[in-house]
């Protein structure tokens, strides 16, 4: 595994892969590898010549009073995990390499990014897909793996991607769960042992909603309600949001009859979580989007 | 030469050429191509493989009351002269084809389009680097080649390039001009005859500034006076700004000691014109910006 740190040197390196022929799928992570970043870089393996990999805790993305600074990081951990994975190229850019001097551009979502995470962390979005936006520029690939954990993101690169014609495909995956079902997150390594016992609930609490759903429950509100009260009544968390909305245009929807997203976010004491289920109007689950 | 209409088909060819290991040269035009328009051409030629030029009268960059609707076409001739200069794919989409459905995504301009054509055209320079984006990832050359007439343009796509690390080389080309000094523009032809002929003040105005720079004045304020009264004694325009600033920066200065652009923009009855030099700190004029 080659490890490459300078922009230009990744973008030299990329460009003449794709003279060669080859097909680059990328996985960008904030690092802290865990079983999802590494399932997408399994799907990379297997669907592409090179997978490209890169750790950047983007500053861009986080709010003046988030966890930046906290952000859990490991990048030994990491280059052994990736290696081992079978990443070809690990771009480790600092923050001053990705953002040498004053952005002169910016970027900023239209749609998509007004509800969910982007009401709580204002800014959010704009910082991923001006990241985003970047190392696509310096990567090129053919391909881009995101995990469904983070389905807002997911959705507003396709915004991103869609509407500035990236010649990327965007492929949306499952999320990856530890065997009591909670999703797997970098954050989740700030949790104490009574927060993790909770956090169960709200994985339980979303499958609830999507039992209701089974059961041909079409008012979101019904829905909405079943699982912000089960979370209450479990956890000691906060909730931030329980919303469901159309999938991947996050509209508002008053009745069932698409593609949905039934998405969650809590707050426990020092540690924010989210977590979501991508649903089709009869309830059953999204394993991919693409 | 191959004309190509479908966003999906140019992205397809070009990834082609590029895996063949192909340089692209890019000239975007709004067609009703001129000489100026020809000599990016003849540059691109020379200095790629494969030149590809765009004609598409993009209207995001238009005001609502600028001339969308009357400006200048005639995709006949234009198709002519791009085959005879030796452009290998002319890419002509319609509107509709570049946008097919609302934008989810916006890009602005931080710095370099407040100043200048910025000031009376909000919204203009957005208009031009979301267009620029989206064939830029269409197009995907190494190159791209712009006429310094709209200096500020080129200031604002090395913005764009550089903030948003594009894999693309911006080479600006000097201001083509007629043999009385009148810089190539597809509006002259809108302009009545007697406008025509005060047309070459404009750029005689500008000739009298660079040579006070040449003779040692330094100072801005002198010089923009000295072009703003030419122009409004010789000529019936309506002038919009006569400026002095740094370049590519285009921040004000107090004191000429660096690259600097003079450049300015009157109202003639119908038809808006933009001129400009740039000069070194002597008052030399700069060729090419790259």
């Amino acid at each position: 595994m080659k490890v490459i740190r300078s922009v230009e040197e990744m973008q030299y390196q990329c460009r003449e892969l794709i003279k060669q022929d080859k097909q680059i799928g990328f996985v960008a992570t904030m690092g802290f590898l865990h079983e999802g970043h590494l399932n997408l870089m399994e799907h990379a393996k297997e669907e592409n010549d090179i997978v490209v990999a890169s750790i950047f805790v983007n500053p861009l993305q986080f709010g003046p009073n988030e966890d930046y600074e906290q952000y859990p990081r490991n990048e030994e951990k990491d280059l052994l995990l990736a290696e081992e994975i079978g990443v070809d190229i690990l771009f480790i850019p600092t923050a001053h390499e990705m953002y040498p001097s004053k952005m002169l551009i910016a970027l900023s979502t239209v749609e998509r990014a007004d509800v969910m995470c982007g009401r709580s962390r204002p800014n959010h979005f704009e910082g991923v897909i001006t990241v985003l936006t970047k190392l696509f520029n310096i990567i090129q690939p053919s391909k881009t793996y995101f995990g469904l954990k983070d389905a807002q993101q997911v959705a507003v690169v396709d915004a991103l991607i869609t509407s500035l014609n990236f010649p990327i495909k965007l492929i949306g995956i499952q999320t990856t769960r530890e065997q009591d079902g909670v999703a797997q997150s970098s954050r989740n390594v700030h949790l104490n042992r009574h927060e993790r016992e909770e956090a169960v609930w709200i994985y339980k609490a979303l499958q609830k909603g999507q039992q209701l759903v089974v059961d041909d429950e079409k008012n979101p509100a019904i829905i909405v309600k079943e699982v912000m009260n089960t979370i209450n009544d479990k956890t000691s968390a906060r909730i931030d949001y329980v919303e469901i909305l159309s999938y991947p245009q996050l509209k508002p929807i008053t009745v069932i009859d698409e593609q949905v997203i039934l998405a969650v976010a809590v707050n426990f004491e020092n540690t924010r979580l989210i977590d979501n289920l991508l649903l089709d109007k009869n309830g059953k689950l999204v394993s991919q989007f693409k």
